[in-house]
């Protein structure tokens, strides 16, 4: 049976939450995949580092993390910083989930040119990492036989990246539309619910979906560099957030709430791109949808995207929050995992 | 650059779609795939059978049919039904169109069967061929190393079982609920336009999307089928139509739409399926839906279907017809595209 080493340069809410489904998809990856796994290397903002090729105990470093110690005592060897881990690892494989950085890309890029340069598949859920250096990344992992994949970067778990590689090979993609920040989505809700912006804003720092700034989410730069990773890839079309006109929510009024609700309408932060020719053209900006519109059922924190292709209506892929809960990082964990077996079964 | 040699059996809307799509995809899949094709053997219900491992010349063979001719003289071989066009064709990929038989799946199951038998890849169209033969098939074409795909079979050209089989890796599908039948989905929106209806049935009669006898579809025959093909696949559980709870659309009046318009909700032929430990529920039934349904705005030609796994929040994939234009062969022949792509490429 195949065994991967695992290595997680990131150990925040997405990287521990895959450790957990790792372990609960323990059997599952046997019995389907004849795959096993361990996790060889941690990085973590402010618990240290851990390397052990034989396999460190995931167990303890979610402890050690919860406890709010160093993961340091679980290492054989002392290492300081990122890419040491990624050398003493022994890794197959990378999990990078550090922070994004939406300019630059950084330091996520330099993880995974050296994760792939020493032979790993690189698994990302860092949106910076794809915007600012899928072609640089890509081109390498084909070079060296192995694979650089990101599903996680766009609508958490929900399948997009891999539809378009595997579910519609030879289709073109023209144009695509949809709601895909959720925090901006929870906070039109909320305010259709009677709450003020800034009420909104604190609901959702309180359930941990907005940061203290909340500037990423409600001016629509996270949408921004979510528009820019779907036309770089999808629409083989290098595109940074700075070239998609951006409009945020900060504009939106309860006034304008309660008026579009009067006309059975809803705002929506839509964001949107088209290509013609070799231009492409792309947008996040305030919409009112109507109740005919596929958008005007997609409450709090549900995502969803409709693409246009050469072959296909309308395709629509839509992911709603369970029943009032709000979004955990569990879907998007998901998404490396899948990414993962993606990479290794065949 | 390799070279497949394609046999179709079925040569109706859906064959010959697929026909000229191969022929429109050529340099993309050139370009993309590194593929080229040829088809070397057709078998048609009306039009005669057709063999010529060198290639046949399909624009010729789409004109004969066109004109009510026969295609056998475009055959280097005297062959008379459809087995020997496969033992003929010297292909390595089977295309199955031939009709549904929703009680054996036969005669695909027999053409799908010989075809693997025989060394080729399987793409069927055929409902019927997965509700009946989805287990004996799948493993032999795992034993001969080959695939035996289907996309074609549910929601048209729109991935569902790829996003499964590629996008969903280890995830566990618990229930699933949807509109998966056009013909009834597009009486219905016309009923709501005030058709009575008989009325809407002529409609739909007259636009090519139901048969003389509507039974199959407005009894809820074809959902069931379908229905029984995903959870087959999907839930990995054999199922029959005939163990689905099935309630067609005969008993809707033109008074029960106008009531549940004044409500501002809509009638829908609604698909489901739970599983709950290894026993499995399944109904196709008319409910009344809400606005703040997914199915809502889902009019016409459109259909969809909300997935619930271990994994993710409901997930949802939804096709629409393209601008008011009556569902067309088109997005099923690019499924078996797809399929075809995804059998021979890597």
């Amino acid at each position: 049976m195949p065994h991967y080493r695992l290595a997680f340069l990131g150990f925040g809410n997405v990287g521990r939450a895959l450790a957990r489904l790792l372990e609960r998809k323990r059997v599952s990856m046997k019995v389907h995949y004849d795959v096993s796994v361990s996790v060889t290397g941690i990085a973590t903002r402010r618990h240290g580092y851990a390397v052990d090729p034989g396999g460190l105990d995931v167990q303890k470093a979610l402890g050690l993390w919860e406890l709010g110690e160093s993961i340091a005592p679980l290492s054989i060897f002392d290492v300081k910083d990122s890419l040491a881990v990624l050398h003493h690892s022994g890794a197959d494989v990378l999990f990078e989930t550090s922070p994004v950085n939406y300019d630059s890309g950084q330091p996520a890029i330099d993880h995974c040119r050296t994760a792939l340069q020493i032979g790993m598949h690189v698994i990302t859920a860092n949106k910076g990492a794809v915007v600012h250096g899928y072609r640089e990344l890509a081109a390498l992992a084909a070079t060296k036989g192995k694979r650089f994949l990101f599903e996680a970067t766009v609508l958490g778990g929900t399948p997009v990246f891999s539809v378009f590689r595997e579910g519609l090979p030879a289709a073109t993609l023209t144009a695509f539309r949809g709601v895909i920040n959720s925090t901006t989505n929870i906070i039109l809700s909320q305010m259709e619910a009677g709450k003020t912006f800034d009420e909104a804003v604190k609901y959702c720092q309180g359930i941990g979906v907005a940061e203290t700034d909340p500037s990423n989410d409600v001016d629509g730069w996270d949408a921004a560099v979510k528009v820019a990773a779907l036309v770089t890839v999808l629409m083989d079309t290098p595109f940074t957030p700075h070239q998609v006109r951006r409009t945020g929510i900060r504009g939106i009024t309860p006034a304008m709430i309660q008026e579009a609700r009067a006309q059975g309408r809803r705002w929506k932060l839509i964001a949107s791109a088209q290509k013609t020719g070799e231009a492409v053209h792309a947008t996040v900006e305030p919409q009112m949808v109507d109740k005919e519109s596929r958008f005007y059922a997609l409450q709090g924190g549900s995502s969803g995207l409709e693409f246009s292709t050469d072959v296909l209506g309308e395709l629509a892929i839509i992911e709603s929050d369970r029943e009032g809960l709000p979004p955990g990082p569990e879907p998007t964990a998901y998404a490396l995992l899948a990414d993962f077996l993606n990479a290794v079964r065949r």
